[in-house]
């Protein structure tokens, strides 16, 4: 069996013969890109051989592709900086303002209500008289209290019953689940009515956030987060639903999520001094994949037409039946989902929004590894998945890349100079570029003449950073002996077609799902952006790229990650759960690609903003000043 | 570490330094009698040392107490022919008719509708015009068949819901909890109708029993029994509960009756080549403690005043929560109990009778390990728990033995030589005396004039088998050259003054229940009488040692196992269930020793057939007979 050792971890492991250097990093517990799953396809894999013999496919820029690399002896391979994964990034602070404004309405609105509930009785000794089961006597006295003729109990109650009784002279809090009929779902001896706690979940394909919530101030006491560490088995939805169909794949991936949960629930619980114990319920939202893995359930029906999910709505599950932390009581709560690319991480936003009770018409858009809109009021509501891909995340980009320390997070260029100046996450020295980098250097390079409207490079104008490539026409963001990786960051072509197919996805997504239901986008009076990626965009550049309408600006709104909040608002509320039943079940789900005037809308929508510019006239002034300069 | 080497089995263990024989025993997995549980008190427990160095305390007539000895190097150990457990007389056959015929009776009186059923659905497959969730697809097709608007789902479903559909193209077995709300609980693919199982159970302190049924033809398809492993750390309820109380002492006794259920099911689908995942569901039957043992409920406050039980009626639990056999949707049904020594072996017991339909006003009685009593009729119910002990089945009798092979069954004595004439069980060389031949041998010697009204042996009496011994006056029922252990097998005054308790504890019972509700035995109607002791009693001699009330023969009933009964109609019928649910309730249990009255009556009872010769009449015309000569 060969051994591999990893650059710079310093981690050495055996594997089989004839295993690839990819396994290898998993089973040493280290990161390497593979949005592909593994199936030597995107080429993000990239690693060097120190030393040793190999045998594997070399890119033509050096270095191989580790899902294709297969050790012949022992080897030492490096892990290229760009690969990592700095998970302190993801804590950087977004635009807290709006969040909390809108954060702070939403929890107004839901009175709080928990679906499970602690109540403290005073029972009455068992005498000779009076000797009735411990179960009978508690459940006779909650009747009472409850005024309610039915009762449930979850059988594990039984084991600590007696003991919870006598403890404390037959005082004792009860945990109901309080739905039709009241189930008793836990005993603690004495009064414990003050420790009552709720972790919030959201499962996002590339993120996880937690929060834990006290169920007494309905304050969240803190929030966590980590990346999925399901990242390691694709990057994308698709390359992890392939993953789950080979050998073991699907288990490895349900164990992963629920790793990744129990780790952020316990660092919460250790932070803020709850026991595991103490938590009642968790309130998990997530797209369907990640529902669907969480639970363990089938996924490959998901991505095979006609697309049929397991299931979009789910009973309460209990948490050690999931291997997530907590008592024999605690509960799993999962928000519902509408299709197989609309899940509950949209219901439960929606749910955060409050869009569904009031009056004006919202487009509520979520835009993370894949576009979700929902479009609607009081009245009515209608979502759709916009296959947008990766691009806004840097996936598909030459030096995209996470929003991760080292990511390129914002730009402008020079109108004279066409010299760029740029700001990294963390002030380090430049690894690659993410999202709102993206989209800043887009918009400057648009503005500033550099491309044009078809996103192609001005082959007349003559910069020394701009070049004709080993792929193309491209621009020179960052030079080798600037940058982390010792090697130009750029920005082709093929890049910027990848953008505009991804923001022309999301357009001509709002206008067929509007038009679907009748309406225009003028009509529009909210625009809802969601997700975190939201709360790092500049509005202006997004417009200018043709990403977002050209609306007036006051109608646009950023609410983070409505996902969590939502999830919160469900673990505090039985209203909100109510609620988020209700919206999933009213949504109308339209198949975008099925709707006659799609792909009209769809190329019209490939130019920088837009075909028809008249559909951005803020841009076009714009323009009118830059260009004309 | 020293080694214990056991014979007649040749099983050698290695015991830590300090531990006891009887320890190294239950590793060994072998039985030897310890009433006490280890305790050191009862002396039944006695093994003989045939090698090797040892301290513990000798008893009187050789051997010693296994439960005080400790081996202080390698040691082997015989352990006696009557401690030995024999199975197979478990099988022997019993009075079928009389059972038969009440067990058809109880069986038309319920209708087949089982708390689980399968139903066979043909779903439309999905389309890109349907492409709703498996689990929406089946659920609205459920609801148009079972015409309701509510359903639950076990989440586990959901795990092979989607290949379940697909493999026979769309056409699902699914099985459904039929309760408000229905539940799916299980979904299969194809029509799987006719693979539907239930096993019903009943969990006896001394032997368990049960039955696998085929829920599409309603019948038993056969059963099997086997002695509650338990009785290795105890015989009777009281000591398991002590046991209980050391260390890991809960967790063994549950885990040992789990392995016993999942033996005997596992032999029964072997036998009827029936899947463990067919079985639906478990009916089980048992009384108050074994019911906590089965859950691993702490039983101690169930033998502490005031005698409280953690519960006495329970959810349906998951039979994967308690380690049972079967599927994740296999569920378990327990029968209530009413208190703390009257449990669901009882109620199921009176369900199988019918006498809570029934006009005629019906005395049950279960002499088991214990004695329970109920009487009613369709109006009321009464029933109490009678400290009868465990002599009946041979405990606190010198010679006396459980049923098994070798146990002396039957005996008569000849009036004139004095002479008995006896039959063992599998017509082995005589080891001990069980149940039905000690209320036959005190009956003859009653009848015989040999002991008197208060079972003292006649003084006057010249006869080789009459003698003074060393625990005082006895009779040799059989000689040492005759026996299987070597000894002679007798039966000594103080056997008889434990019978004459344990009778007029039942008979003061029958006295004492009927007075609380205010009637008196002449006015009974029926008598049943259950339990496999029933089975194998002779009526007259029962009636003549005062065990059960000289009244008509003719309104006697044997019923059999009627605990495993009620739960073969648990297990078919939900009006079954319901009724056992109706009758704990509606039951009033009295505490005997808490009426006025009792201990007169006892102390009444505490002669042959009784203190008042005219309650009597039939045995004091035979008296008149017999002992006249």
């Amino acid at each position: 069996m060969p051994k591999v050792t990893f650059l710079p971890a310093n981690i050495t492991v055996e594997i089989p013969e004839g295993e690839t250097v990819i396994r290898a990093a998993m089973k040493a517990g280290l990161h390497i890109n593979a949005s592909c799953g593994g199936a030597g396809v995107c080429g993000k894999c990239k690693v060097f051989v120190e030393q040793g013999e190999i045998r594997g496919e070399a890119l033509p820029e050096g270095g191989y592709k580790a899902c294709t690399l297969i050790p012949l002896r022992d080897v030492v391979i490096r892990i290229p900086v760009e690969s990592e994964v700095d998970r302190r990034a993801l804590l950087r602070p977004g635009r807290k303002v709006a969040q909390a404004w809108l954060e702070a309405r939403a929890v107004a609105q839901v009175s709080a209500d928990p679906l499970l509930k602690k109540l403290y009785l005073q029972l009455e000794p068992p005498s000779l008289e009076n000797n009735v089961p411990d179960l009978t006597r508690l459940e006779t006295a909650l009747k009472k209290e409850l005024d309610t003729e039915e009762l449930e109990v979850n059988w594990q109650v039984l084991h600590t019953l007696p003991y919870a009784l006598r403890k404390e002279g037959f005082k004792i809090t009860t945990t109901i689940l309080d739905r039709k009929p009241i189930k008793i779902q836990h005993v603690e001896p004495g009064d414990k009515r003050q420790r009552h706690y709720a972790v919030a979940v959201d499962v996002g394909t590339t993120t996880v956030c937690a929060e834990l919530i006290d169920l007494n101030t309905e304050r969240s006491l803190g929030n966590t987060s980590d990346y999925n560490p399901q990242i390691s088995y694709g990057e994308d939805v698709i390359s992890r639903i392939e993953f789950a169909r080979r050998g073991e794949g699907l288990k490895i991936l349900h164990q992963k999520i629920i790793e990744c949960i129990s780790k952020l629930t316990q660092e919460l619980c250790e932070k803020y001094k709850v026991l595991p114990e103490e938590i009642s319920h968790f309130s998990v939202a997530g797209n369907t994949v990640m529902t669907h893995f969480l639970l363990g359930l089938e996924p490959r029906f998901l991505r095979e037409t006609p697309y049929v999910p397991v299931a979009a709505h789910f009973p309460l599950i209990p948490a050690r039946d999931l291997g997530l932390p907590g008592g024999p009581h605690t509960l799993v709560c999962l928000a519902p989902c509408v299709a197989s690319y609309v899940g509950g991480d949209i219901v439960a936003g929606v749910v955060a929004t409050g869009m569904a009770q009031e009056t004006p018409l919202t487009l509520f858009i979520d835009i993370g590894t894949n576009g979700e809109i929902v479009v609607g009021n009081q009245d009515f509501l209608a979502c759709a998945a916009c296959s947008a891909g990766p691009a806004f995340e840097g996936g598909g980009i030459k030096h995209g890349m996470r929003a991760t320390t080292g990511a390129i997070e914002a730009v402008s260029i020079n109108p004279h100079t066409l010299e760029p100046m740029i700001l990294t996450i963390g002030n380090r020295k430049p690894k690659g570029i993410c999202g709102s980098g993206i989209i800043a250097l887009l918009a400057n390079l648009f503005v500033e003449g550099i491309i044009d409207q078809a996103g192609k490079y001005r082959r007349d104008l003559k910069h020394p950073r701009l070049r004709e490539g080993r792929d193309g026409w491209e621009y020179v963001l960052v030079w080798a002996n600037e940058s982390a990786t010792g090697e130009d960051i750029v920005f082709t072509e093929a890049d910027i077609d990848n953008l505009i197919r991804a923001k022309g996805a999301m357009f001509s997504g709002y206008q067929t799902l509007l038009e679907s239901v009748g309406l225009e986008i003028g009509m529009l009076e909210r625009i809802i952006l969601a997700g975190n990626f939201g709360s790092f965009l500049d509005l202006e550049q997004a417009i200018i790229i043709g990403l977002l309408p050209d609306l007036p600006r006051e109608r646009f709104f950023f609410i983070g990650n409505s996902s969590l909040l939502g999830a919160r608002l469900g673990a505090l509320s039985k209203k909100a759960l109510k609620e988020m039943e209700h919206i999933s079940q009213m949504m109308t789900h339209f198949e975008l690609s099925a709707h006659p005037g799609y792909m009209d809308y769809y190329v019209s929508a490939l130019f920088l903003p837009h075909t028809n510019i008249d559909l951005f006239p803020s841009v076009k002034r714009i323009l009118g000043t830059s260009q004309a300069n």
